[in-house]
């Protein structure tokens, strides 16, 4: 059933292998009357004059590459930060049954030019050159003792919560290892402890024998639609050879990831009509030799529905495409 | 710094008691520009002549009350159903490292009169026939064998992802018990082997204690802005008495659970200028006597913002309004 891309119409549950959680993919839910995501809707940018992006020198800088004049991507302090830098690394508080911990951490935001260039329009060259400030700011924002995790993000569109349009990325330097990426570093340990073998080494090695839920594959990456979903056309870019972290990446791997996050991000532009959506890379927390078992990745998730009371309330994230189709929809798109 | 509902400006993380998932609580992304969400749109409904809910003698339907000419409220199949009926319970299957499980179920919308009139609108009585029904369907529904939890929600509005304006609920019988909800049964048991009590008693008591987060209360329920929300203005109403499952209430406490329902989402509209809202109801699996130490309650999560990459990323929901501000703004609308 699962290998017939063309004749699945049964709805089926299906585990992710790693975190244990269960997703539901059900192709009637396409068919809802007013149901939004995979249309067009003409895209809306915010005038340039009252970008905050737009105007950057007037806040503190974090510059990169050092060239005041005509730089094309900066990290900048994000002016509503989630967390707040504090020399002292925050201790977890107990008030009766209840714990917290103060805020303390980084949160930046990663601007590129011009304006309405989005990141599915970058050259080769200017991806690169994001991905390289990714690391450039994770490899500086590590050696901090307070940070814990750090996760890099995409927000691209309203839906997918950005409140500028003016394309940007983010970087969160966190004091904790945040609940999906600890259940997906127990899931990892669990597997490799049983099998002596990395987990998503196994998916990989299947899923390269299956070919159905590849996209496409360069001389370092793959990318894949995942056996369980979260959204429909959900993909994932995982480099070819065991490797914990992101931040280890060559400059030749970087180039390479460049071309494949590129190759995905036009694909889906032109099969779900420029949808809007998010992706994050994730790593193994900032000490990856502890991590061994760990293999990073980025998940790209366009949002071609809204969570509902259903996912809310159980966690099944609720699918109306199966991979098979995704996968098989997205290799058709030539870029 | 919690007491002081008006002082609180740091960012803070909170750990769920229950599920131990962390969330943070960051004031100063109430600021952003163009942050949608507590902001008043006017309300669309689709056209009368279009919706499907109008219309719904043309679809075979579960009638209750059986009052075919003057019905208030009805249950009826989903059309697009999530899961489908089968006599034949699911087996998990196994290819090579996936598992997956057939979506067999039930599926049912309660729909109610007249096309406009929102839940936040209905008179007590009202209310009260619809929780009736979701009573009765839950109650026949769990004979099923097949069926492992049955989970009842409400989507309002299109950002929380309702396809149809009409005002309905919705009734999900799964055949297993899903991951947000055994985390959070896995929670309480553990809570309960350890300290021989009910951890949402204790939330209760402790709870009654400080009043900072208390919006209202009656004769057999609470509601309260949890020390941890998913998200801003999150409210959970709880009975007072300890109770494992919601289809245990009496029809003295149903009448009781009407009245605190409708008292909190007539604040919500209030406050928030007639929000998108989901809620849900979270009880203990089909047989509740195997989780005595569960305590069910109903979740009520406003749309105040949009999930986004760091959302998706780690699992850590951002809340913009501290729960000891929220509870108080709900408190000062009266109803």
């Amino acid at each position: 059933m699962i290998k017939d891309a063309g004749l699945i119409e049964k709805p089926e549950f299906r585990q992710d292998i790693v975190s244990g959680d269960w997703i539901l993919i059900s192709p009637s839910r396409q068919k809802r009357p007013g149901v939004k995501g995979i249309k067009h809707c003409s895209r809306k940018f915010q005038s340039k004059t009252k970008c905050p992006f737009e105007n950057p020198e007037s806040s503190p800088i974090i510059w990169y590459p050092k060239n005041f004049k005509n730089w094309f991507v900066q990290a900048i302090p994000n002016k509503y930060p989630a967390l707040i830098f504090h020399k002292i690394c925050p201790q977890q508080k107990s008030i009766n049954c209840y714990s917290s911990l103060d805020g303390i951490g980084w949160h930046e935001v990663i601007i590129t030019r011009p304006h309405q260039k989005t990141f599915a329009e970058f050259s080769l060259k200017e991806t690169e050159t994001v991905i390289r400030l990714y690391q450039a700011r994770f490899l500086q924002l590590k050696k901090d003792a307070c940070v814990s995790y750090i996760l890099i993000f995409h927000n691209f569109g309203e839906k997918a919560g950005a409140s500028v349009s003016h394309p940007h990325s983010q970087l969160i330097a966190l004091p904790i290892v945040p609940p999906d990426v600890q259940r997906s570093l127990q899931g990892s340990k669990i597997y490799f402890q049983k099998h002596q073998k990395c987990v998503h080494c196994q998916i990989l090695d299947y899923e390269r024998k299956e070919k159905i839920r590849i996209i496409c594959e360069n001389e370092y990456f793959i990318a894949v639609n995942p056996f369980a979903p979260r959204v429909s056309f959900e993909t994932r870019i995982y480099p070819k050879k065991h490797q914990p972290a992101f931040e280890m990446i060559s400059p030749k791997e970087r180039f390479f990831l460049a071309e494949i996050l590129q190759d995905i991000l036009k694909k889906m532009k032109k099969a779900l009509q420029d949808p809007d959506y998010n992706f994050f890379i994730h790593t193994a927390p900032v000490k990856p030799s502890d991590f061994r078992y760990y293999h990073w990745h980025i998940e790209i998730l366009p949002r071609t529905s809204f969570w509902a009371g259903l996912e809310l309330g159980t966690g099944i994230e609720l699918v109306a495409v199966f991979p098979e189709e995704s996968a098989k929809i997205l290799r058709s798109f030539k870029t």
